[in-house]
């Protein structure tokens, strides 16, 4: 165990927590936006760390074809080269290769696939994937599995997750130990209890210092994810973080905060920013439709960010009608902003006891809808 | 004359000045960057005026069409619209009709067109354009003309030239004189000396606050454009300022500041920039290029922007072969920083009357070219 992990208090199933790494603190509930290729899109980085974030996930499938792991270690690892000096966590690879790269042959040993970028091929294997996460100088790495797919059988579920719990254990052969770094295992089993448990036990027989719930958000929908959480988490052991992949929209967040999650990384808000869709605090508003037009309120009253402080609604409309590039970069700005003023809401609603409460308010004020238009 | 113009030195035919308008003062010789439809694009405001930049320009024809006119109006003007508190430029849109718009036809009264966005007509005529540039709140507004197209006889180019002059004196007459606030003629007559001679005497005897000299860099190669601009500029009054339009390449800049402008207006150091070509001391930089994918040091050495100081040539390199928003971001900011530099330096040249032998040093450092590769 080489970061360290403080449970500094809990709230029903909710925790409030700290994980310290070699390159900072993190306090969580903690949500993780998403820099795929070395950048969180449409982000100078120093504004990344003003939104609040802490700790941003890099993709091991991007990186490894383009520029290459080896590269960015020669440049000095990824915090030199994308300029980001906090904590970054690396996925292992195991889901895009999937979802993304092309003629993928799965065997025990790993993965063979082709570049989605240039057709060339390559592998990954559990050791691959952890060697790339380390050239990378990524603070946590994540296990290389296989996400299952949904929907699966049970039998499928099973012999997925078992390949991926003996992939997990040689992931954490692989991995070398050094103080400040740190080794997630992932729990597989898609949305079955029994499985669910199988992995979880495969995976503390192991060791980990931190615990992903994976193979969720997958289009299961928002019960069935929050079913699966209610069992998994408690079966995780109490004194590691506890990381739900992929996850994910305002609502879920909360929902998975209240069922003992304390990390979360998702494309979601980067991603809706630059199509034009805005979290606020009365929920999703989409700026390109035209009842923005000549609205010169501000997007989120209550937010901080620039886009909310200095733009009117009609300035943000016109700059996605536009095709501006404005437009996505003060949207990604607003979206992240939300999310981390959203994680440190939940974590003071926690710290002084009251999260059912928030959680309460949070879906009421969610509910009611946009501003009427002017 | 509502806005004030102050001689404050010359160096040979390089002059030094002071423009002031209701939004500020802008010190010339002046470079400002474009921000078309209410952006200068893949730019934060606040970063724009932090490259140095003085004013900006808007333009008249997008802005007419989206968001409209007598909507930016309503919503406080393109200063309010666009978070941009100093100086705004605007174009009369006599450009852009020619270039973009559809199904033109151009009459005494003025053009009608098709809009190059929905297909809806529109008419821009002289007044049209005055009234439009009043409801941005253009602290300088332009003089709706023709550009004539380039090459043109000499028959063709008078035509059009007078139909400008005519429409110039249309345009003086709609302008309402407020504190602050100008109005620029557009000399034409294409490279025909006689023509330009006769174009300035029209435009003087009409009366501007500045002016433009236009026509140009629309295809007649660099020798032809010094040649026009350095027989057109001593006609003008020295106690206006005078503004060469569309204008341009680093060595363009140079060598116009030395036949006399004061102003400049390009697309090229943000199209450029999103296209991954840099402005550099020693020349254009192609970031694209497979040279710099392994390359640790900065683009610019000498220059104070983000793109320089905090990033790799290797990272800009990745993040253009990517795709990624962060390289047209960070080059656009690079570009634009280069721009303003090298009009600091020609201004502090001019001031210690050292201008010839800064345009000489210039010059050969740009041909040195880029540095030796890793």
């Amino acid at each position: 165990m080489t970061i360290e992990f403080e449970l500094l208090g809990s709230d029903g199933a909710a925790r409030r927590g700290r994980i310290t790494t070699a390159h900072g603190t993190i306090e969580t509930p903690a949500f993780m936006p998403v820099g795929t290729a070395g950048t969180v899109k449409a982000m100078y980085p120093w504004h990344v760390a003003e939104t609040g974030a802490e700790i941003v996930l890099g993709n091991t499938y991007h990186l490894m074809l383009r520029p290459g792991a080896e590269r960015v270690a020669r440049l000095g690892g990824l915090h030199a080269f994308m300029q980001w000096d906090k904590p970054i966590l690396t996925d292992s690879g195991g889901y895009q290769v999937m979802s993304l790269a092309a003629l993928r042959k799965i065997s025990e040993r790993g993965v063979s696939f082709q570049s989605h970028i240039d057709g060339t091929r390559h592998e990954l294997t559990p050791e691959r994937s952890i060697e790339i996460q380390h050239l990378l100088d990524a603070d946590i790495t994540m296990a290389f599995d296989e996400c299952t797919p949904y929907p699966a059988t049970e039998e499928a579920a099973a012999e997925s997750m078992r390949l991926s719990m003996r992939w997990a254990a040689r992931c954490r052969e692989a991995f070398q130990d050094r103080h400040g770094y740190g080794l997630f295992g992932i729990v597989q089993g898609s949305v079955f209890e029994d499985l669910r448990r199988e992995s979880v036990d495969a995976l503390c027989g192991i060791g980990f210092d931190g615990y992903a719930i994976g193979g969720l958000a997958v289009g299961e929908g928002q019960e069935l994810m929050f079913r699966t959480v209610e069992v998994t988490a408690p079966l995780l052991p109490d004194d590691r973080p506890r990381y739900l992949m992929g996850v994910g929209k305002p609502d879920d967040l909360v929902g998975s905060v209240g069922h003992g999650v304390d990390m979360f990384d998702c494309v979601l808000p980067t991603r809706s920013g630059r199509n034009g869709q805005a979290f606020t605090r009365r929920g999703t508003v989409n700026l390109r439709n035209a009842r923005h037009a000549d609205d010169p309120r501000p997007l989120d009253p209550d937010c901080g960010c620039p886009a909310c402080t200095r733009f009117t609604r009609a300035y943000l409309h016109h700059l996605f009608r536009s095709g501006e590039m404005l437009g996505p970069m003060l949207l990604t700005w607003h979206n992240l902003t939300y999310d981390q003023d959203l994680m440190a809401e939940m974590r003071r609603a926690i710290e002084e006891a009251r999260f059912a409460a928030f959680a309460k308010s949070f879906a009421a004020e969610q509910g009611r809808g946009d501003l009427d238009p002017v």
